[in-house]
């Protein structure tokens, strides 16, 4: 038996999230049903997490045994022939057999993107929140800051969370404003993209934090409020959750050996 | 009676090219069908050029005649709550009583795109061309130079073609590598874009040439081949037409004081 990992790409706009659901159309669905086109063969993928209705991956991670012989450099191709357009796998390898995408992630990157210009780009519009108004992205940057470290992130987590712990531990936090499509400063402030990369992340956590700074940007809130929000453990003293299509998950971190080869 | 003149993004996927046809689903349907439901007039929209089915536009320009006393700056965001997503007007102007978007266009731009990295790339898929394999891209840079100048591009013109004179001038054309999303330089090229700008353009021109400069680049044909083949004035002698979904009609050049404004 065979543990093959594979790094997974997709669009989320028209899955109702990656985990299997009983309603269907979920993006692992696709998967296992090309890994059984290629190989007859009925699996049950592992990911490094779900993700939510509308939320896309760049470098999504899952895993399962295999007893197919076929050639590890060639499984991105020949199941990216047997998916939709909109999922592509990008690279395979075999791992060690206690692999495990989930219980062996090290790091988690996402990025949220907000277009901060005045007009929707028809080009990025699936993966881009498009915001209203003027930002004060200096002030979104230093609050941003507050949220690296060790902290309990329950303000920052769905009611529904059905973890019992949410003390999580966030590496990096920052935003990078791209405005190469800017065409008058008055009316343009770019597309805001925020990378937050941490040890794990609760259900709904990036898109709240996310709610939280466009309040900072907006002058609802100021940049020293993120701690006392993080202290108060009450969800309501957060902003709202900004929408799924914002959201991306970048990248999954492995042990040192692990990244090297994926 | 005012000339308005605006711009328009549009990414063409889900139309039958800019220009009405009979039978239906174009960019220009759904312009004139929005003024109406804002204005309550029926107009017929000039523009700086049609596109072909799936070709997109960043910078679209159009003009029409109207009565309507709605300020010039509410134009744009009044017709964008009107037109489906994948349509967003981006300016809106008033020009002279003689301003026509096609007669008076002194410059076009097209931009067209080429993924020639291992994988689709899920987000931008709609608007690249995804190219397996090596591409000579230091040929296809030398032989896009060719191109530059007033030229007979005959064999650059559809057969369909229905002007009379197929002498254009390119005032400049170019490649861009950008290799942000290469994981592999193996395996992954970047993705490229190239511009180019002239007079005017003939039916499938561009995709003409791209289809020609990617032959250049697998190395079916020299860079030195093009001169050639521009002499030659015969279809047959130049590339395939390279598929729409990876052109853009990138930004259309007025005179000077257009420029300014628009």
């Amino acid at each position: 038996m065979r543990n093959l990992c594979m790094k997974v790409s997709y669009e989320g706009t028209n899955y109702n999230g990656f985990q299997t659901q009983t309603d269907g159309r979920t993006v692992q669905d696709h998967l296992e049903k090309a890994i059984k086109m290629l190989t007859g063969d009925e699996v049950k993928i592992i990911a490094s997490g779900r993700t939510d209705a509308g939320v896309h991956a760049y470098g999504q991670v899952f895993n399962f045994q295999s007893l197919s012989a076929i050639p590890v450099e060639r499984w991105a191709m020949a199941l990216n022939t047997r998916l939709p357009a909109d999922i592509v796998v990008r690279e395979a390898i075999e791992v060690p057999e206690l692999f495990h995408s989930r219980r062996s992630a090290k790091r988690k990157t996402y990025r949220y993107t907000v277009n901060a210009n005045q007009f929707i780009d028809v080009f990025t519009r699936h993966t881009q929140l498009h915001h209203h108004g003027r930002l004060d992205i200096a002030a979104m940057q230093r609050a941003i800051k507050h949220f690296i470290g060790t902290h309990d992130f329950t303000s920052f987590a769905s009611r529904n969370s059905a973890k019992t712990c949410h003390v999580r531990t966030l590496f990096d936090a920052y935003i990078e404003v791209d405005d190469s499509m800017c065409r008058s400063a008055s009316r343009d402030q770019g597309v805001i993209h925020t990378y937050v990369t941490g040890s794990g992340f609760l259900q709904h956590m990036v898109r709240i934090m996310m709610g939280t700074l466009l309040e900072v940007g907006e002058g609802k809130k100021s940049p020293d409020d993120i701690p006392v929000i993080l202290a108060a453990l009450d969800r309501t003293q957060a902003g709202p959750t900004a929408e799924g299509k914002g959201l991306t998950l970048w990248d999954v971190d492995y042990s040192d050996h692990m990244k090297k080869t994926l």
